[in-house]
């Protein structure tokens, strides 16, 4: 079976949907192409203002754009939003908010008092370049970007599903999630604790916000109740297995790939997987993970192979 | 004329309106008991979830609650909907996520990166408390809190304003609020500013998330133009009186009163109206925009004089 040529003009932005064989090419394309929209916006959203918060916006720059990223949050929200009929353009200021969301996390994150990281993404970290105040400042006003967007009136979008994408997002982020998660990872620090707790802990810091990412897609989309429980099984387990990767990477990756220092997880006697399981272990639990995920798409058929895609890359980074 | 004497039963929440005449002890208590309800109101919003985050929600109810405060801006959105005739209980959920946003903005300003206080009304702040760390997070999770309550269902409240709220206060504390004063009032420390900036960074830093209270408080309400201008008018001339009155304390004051060092500002060669304009004059500004805010009012009407009385309140703090 030959793989069909597909005319270029196919692949822009805002297409009809997947050819019927997605071939690989195909699925590159439509992500790269998502990824630019995310990226357009982002610079957009920083765009004007006055003179004097120059240096804030500098910072929140720098920590949401200029330092890279893979956009994979931004990508989940549109990529879930389209699984479930949805259009990418009307998910894009939702979706831009959760990279600016993430970057908040990842320049408090490497703050002397949390993990104290000098280095992220082979550059140095946020407070080192624009000193801890800027950065916490920094942090308050990406949030507070990001449900500025989330809030912004949209003729395609009804006000009450932004509303149920806000909430959702609030409370993925806050006590009952990421900042929970991060507080009780900073209190179980050199201390024992059991895999339950290893779970709740993973399930705050970085699964509940993965799985929101992925969820307030298919709430934009106006998804069925069914397309909504798929999403949210496979949001689940893939911010279980992005976890997992994560702890083994910290293990076993080479710094110019997690950008920070290896092993650093250890050094601070933190709650790891690959503590747990060990690294081959850990490896089949994320496999796991990502084949039930994959799973539960299936009812969704072939508009959801970018999500798959990018599933697929989540636990692929290393192995 | 003698005072009416009021039926008790007159003064409780969500009566009709203030009596015609007003009497003080009508407006100790409808404040009183607004206050109450914003008092229960937090404690419930902080109650619930997983035992793993306890220590979380024990900082951000230390943050929130436990250190006192005179519940300020929530007063202020309460106040805001009742004079433009909304019902109190309806503005309630988004006055206490005014609240959490000023713990949030409170426990940051005290971190050592920021003004270094280690006394906050009179105790140790949230960092000597309970460390950097914590604290960081508490702020997240605090501002988390205050999105999650602005976007919960209300079958009193339109959903679009609820998203009008959202993005009112987000923009207020984001990078061209208060962040993005706090920023350049850092990078303003012991360097010479001109009065332009100076009001700008107080602009961004007090006035404009006490202003968007108060307009919060009038979009709750549903209020028409006229009194939403009315309301912003009184907002941005109260947010100034604000701002002069702290500096005039932190110069003056008594260290029982503002909970912090006297001087403590000038030590850090902070950008103070009083270095300006001196106490008196300083004085003489904080009255006059009192005077414009409270004029604004008036074609309010009575149902207004609860809002002027926080006015006064805030102006009257030491003289």
């Amino acid at each position: 079976m030959s793989i069909p040529v597909l005319d270029p003009r196919s692949l822009q932005a805002h297409d009809s949907g997947p050819p019927a064989l997605l071939p690989a090419s195909w699925l590159a394309n439509h992500l790269n192409s998502r990824r630019q929209e995310v990226n357009a916006f982002l610079e957009k959203s920083l765009e004007g203002g006055a003179r004097h918060s120059d240096e804030l916006r500098r910072v929140m720059h720098h920590a949401a754009i200029g330092s890279g990223g893979k956009r994979l949050r931004p990508l989940l929200t549109i990529l879930a939003a389209e699984a479930c009929g949805g259009r990418a353009e009307v998910s894009l200021p939702c979706a831009c908010a959760m990279e600016f969301i993430h970057a908040c996390s990842l320049i408090q994150d490497d703050l002397p008092a949390m993990d104290n990281d000098r280095m992220r993404r082979g550059q140095p970290t946020c407070h080192v370049k624009f000193g801890e105040g800027l950065t916490i400042l920094a942090g308050d006003a990406l949030l507070s970007l990001a449900f500025e967007l989330m809030a912004t009136p949209s003729t395609d979008l009804p006000a009450t599903r932004q509303l149920s994408v806000i909430q959702l997002i609030a409370r993925s982020i806050g006590l009952h999630g990421m900042a929970g998660g991060q507080a009780a990872d900073l209190l179980a620090a050199n201390a024992a604790v059991s895999m339950e707790t290893l779970r709740l802990i993973h399930e705050g810091k970085t699964a509940a916000f993965l799985q929101a990412c992925i969820v307030a897609g298919s709430l934009i989309a106006g998804a069925a109740a069914w397309q909504l429980d798929a999403l949210r099984t496979f949001g689940a387990e893939i911010g279980l297995a992005f976890q997992i990767v994560d702890d083994i990477l910290n293990e076993t990756g080479h710094e110019t790939v997690t950008g920070k220092a290896v092993g650093s997880d250890q050094a601070l006697g933190k709650a790891t997987f690959t503590a747990a399981y060990g690294v081959e272990g850990s490896r089949r639990l994320a496999l796991e993970a990502l084949n039930r995920g994959l799973e539960a798409l299936d009812p969704l058929g072939p508009t959801s192979a970018p999500l798959q895609e990018v599933g697929r890359f989540i636990v692929a980074r290393n192995f």
